[in-house]
């Protein structure tokens, strides 16, 4: 069975829940295993975690820490995903790259939230990219591509269509505030989907979206290995 | 070193966190660990793990599992007590009887969340004073101790100084509209607090409520098993 | 595959073994497989467990250990059903809710002792019901059924047909004899029935009795929540 | 701390408990960490392992599951024995070498029962003798030391006040019946306190045997490394 | 499904790896699965297991955590072995039985290092070929079977096609230089063939002779029970 | 106590070991302990590494599970540093950050491994730099500090003394090849040390530049946050 491999954005998990987004969403994860395609997911963490990660941080906690507290709570999201797939989905939330390949052979739907400190979800997914073998990492965010400036700021900002992994690499490190306005990807996610050679897509989060990005449709930018 | 329990109501985990008040509250813990008085905290879920099990209710996800998510967020919220104790706190949650019993060799305050499905943090904070042998169990709540009646309805409404647990348990059970509304108690934390004779005060969740229940002040309403 | 739970009591694993009985009772659970139903077994811990828990508790050790201590015998006496069902049965023993998740999804007779301290054996069996949203959880015990009172005291005792949840409720809680004497069903086992609705049947446990409960045939006592 | 290891006869856990012979064993043993020796104590299986094994091989269980079980069940008997110690002993019953190595740190007495099937306990307490760097290997058994022949059945057999590894290991493995009834060691467990030249003596199992083989009085048979 | 167990000589993982050694043998490994047998294989440490260990006992360290090392070390070379079978292979080392049970569930190819301190892979192989109800245990060596002496010191020395269980016994303990060299055979693994009736050959560890003795070629020696 | 963490690199751990150049590199972590400064060690993969993971890209695993093998091999190596400091260490390897929390408790040298895939032991190093309030990252590798430039090729190479984060940066992601022959940092690890503002050195591994460097001399290259 094929599989990809699809990093759902924190932003999806505001509170409050938007269980209809959600369900609908998880009913084109089906949809896909049904025609024979095995959808990993990767949740991030999003506002509960940043709350809670905000108040450690103010009680002076080190970020090793943090970025413990945020896995937890991915892990947690990763879990209303799984309610909102029901039986297609694989019951557990895998907590190492061991659960994962065991679970990824009962042939279901497999939900992860974050696996280690220091890697953004963007990392880890990437990670389990490499593990599973997929065919294709979607990076489905809260922009619809990869834009030569903040398209917020910058009326003159462009859309790549492709982008290398060079150039997104010096987008990403040399330019912190576009870094973290986006958070497309991290050095840490674009040097392991170089090294492994794995097709990558950044997408708008909606389930067409995800499902173009995975039938071969024009949509979002797609990373290319240079 | 004597040993204390003290559950705190998941109402202290309202979002945004109170951070003042969480660091004011886990300032008088530390107190009593100076003055040779181990406390064990055990956090409820409060406001975010009601969004989390409404949202997996909404799915039709079995009550053993939502149980379960709530334990998860309990634990979360474990961490931002233990992260307000800062050096005086054992650095993990334990998850079982048996990580409890080594976290209490070390000396430091132990924090935990929930622990088993099907138990409120109540029972469960009943198990640790009992496997803890703790000379006093502090059920730290929204309410300032056990009334007659809901004193939000019944004007009447009187607080008792002392309850004895047979007539505990027949306020929960015989009606449930005051067992919602209070959640002060429910039968297993009873038969818990019975079979191995622990003594119980119910208060308000104040830093100064909870050592006074401690020193002996009198404070809330006090458990006497019967 | 449709799933029922079976609670089958202590006392069938008194010293020593009736093996002849065990391995009936095993052919018919397998029967059962054959027959597209799961059964999932929840044994009781019994003799060992009480002579263990007696010596403990006069050295003077705390009711929790002392319930860990039953649940590690009732794993035990999980094995023996294990070893007389034979290649039909899950191997292992599960100790948590995400390894009864797992261990469901082989399509065998899966088989557990007790999961955590301060739950009867039933409570938990009432948890397993719901967490494997099993059509039916049948309480194998050695009384036929439900009574108005002890029938070895009262002549005019009555068996209950049907019971709903409030009644027994009141009979389990208001007379702590007959609770103790029975020993059908404790409080939480009943608020787990309840909120989840699980049909339940409470009978002498016979392997005849067990499948007439299964293929709906009126046995003992059936529970009617309300 | 020098340590020594004592592996206790699975004979002192028959049914029903002798639970004031435990308690004196026990206070022996918190006597030895009074003056600064720590014990680590190896429990065996007994009577109830009997059972269970029996039942099970009926079934057509396999050997290794088998031991399996008398681990588990030797695993209940050390908990009858950090029971009667209370608070003179580590609170769990460690599984593994790991375990064991922190369970040491804690300077307090370490009870453990089999880890290993394919292991006897005797073997088991061997190996822990290595890890732990003990100065000596107590193994208290239900004869009085090594017999040159089986005493119930000849007259004229001598125990022997000291033997060497080479005979003793001759003694076990040529002659079966020998081997079977005393029970003494068996090949693994020669080999290990070979390899380690740990110093061994077997003694009937009673607080005073053990306290004198410890302090060096002459009692049951030494073993000598050849 | 038959299950054949396979114990590969540490000396298949000299270094450098001989990568084609290891991938042609991996290849009949996947022919046997394909015929409807699966093979559990068991990894030996050889030389680097040697050089640790060796360093580790200049350095003073206690032998059981030599062993511990040792069985690290297999499960390395383990990893070899799945890395070379590809998608035939259970991804992970099974580091306990339970795992292993679990393991064969899923009809590939499972491989495994050492498992206990103080086990030789020949007698944790046999262990496993009793859990696994294996039809047959090759020993794959770096001998072309049992000896009566050493043959590259006795030009007398004849192989034996067949030996019992005692006289395999006597040699290997009787011996120690023998022993030493070949390292066939230890005490413990003969006991666990003798008390389970284990089909045994020992053979020179060739893709072909591995072949020839499952399918029942004469080939190397073949072990009796007596 | 104060807490340094010292990376040691992989070519400490090239075959064969040489005992005598670990054994006085040991001595130097106790003498750093027994003046009252925790040392944390991590140890690198080397050699053993790499000629595992190369035989298993040769048969073509992924690149997660190559990471996997080389931090298995890496806490071989942190058994290597754990058996030279003897008593003077943690027994057991940490394999999350929650066993080092733990570990660093006791007061002993702990020393880890690699913990992540996807991670260099730098950034592993980083991050327990990071979890344990170190005050200081010490990384002792096989050059004596950052270069200019390749000094074995350009000859009017010149050697930081102090090198600020974005030059680091910028040195170890523009020019692979430096990179390659380096591996002093990755961008990971230096984001790390960045967000949490912890002082740096990098220097040749000799006990003597490491006690320097802890010590306040000048020694190696300083990386300066900016």
């Amino acid at each position: 069975m094929q599989r990809v491999v699809i990093k759902l954005s924190g932003s999806i998990f505001k509170q409050p829940f938007d269980l209809n987004y959600i369900k609908v969403l998880c009913e084109s994860f089906v949809s896909l295993l049904n025609e024979g395609i095995q959808p990993i997911i990767v949740s991030g963490g999003g506002e509960v975690a940043r709350n809670y990660i905000n108040a450690l941080r103010a009680f002076g906690v080190d970020e090793t820490t943090l970025d413990e507290i945020g896995i937890s709570v991915s892990r947690l999201n990763a879990k209303i995903i799984i309610g909102a797939l029901g039986a297609s989905a694989y019951p557990l939330v895998p907590s190492s790259m061991d659960e994962l390949s065991l679970a990824l052979n009962l042939g279901k739907i497999v939900v992860l939230g974050g696996l280690y400190p220091g890697h953004s979800t963007n990392a880890t997914a990437a990670l389990v990219a490499e593990k599973s073998r997929a065919v294709l990492f979607v990076n489905a965010t809260d922009v619809d591509g990869v834009y030569t400036a903040d398209p917020k700021i910058d009326k003159n900002a462009r859309k790549y269509d492709q982008i290398d992994t060079k150039t997104l690499f010096n987008l990403v490190t040399s330019s912190p505030i576009i870094a973290g306005s986006y958070d497309l990807f991290d050095p840490l996610a674009i040097k392991i989907i170089e090294r492994s050679n794995i097709r990558t897509k950044i997408v708008l989060c909606t389930p067409q979206n995800i499902l173009n990005a995975i039938k071969g449709s024009k949509v979002g930018t797609e990373i290319v290995i240079k």
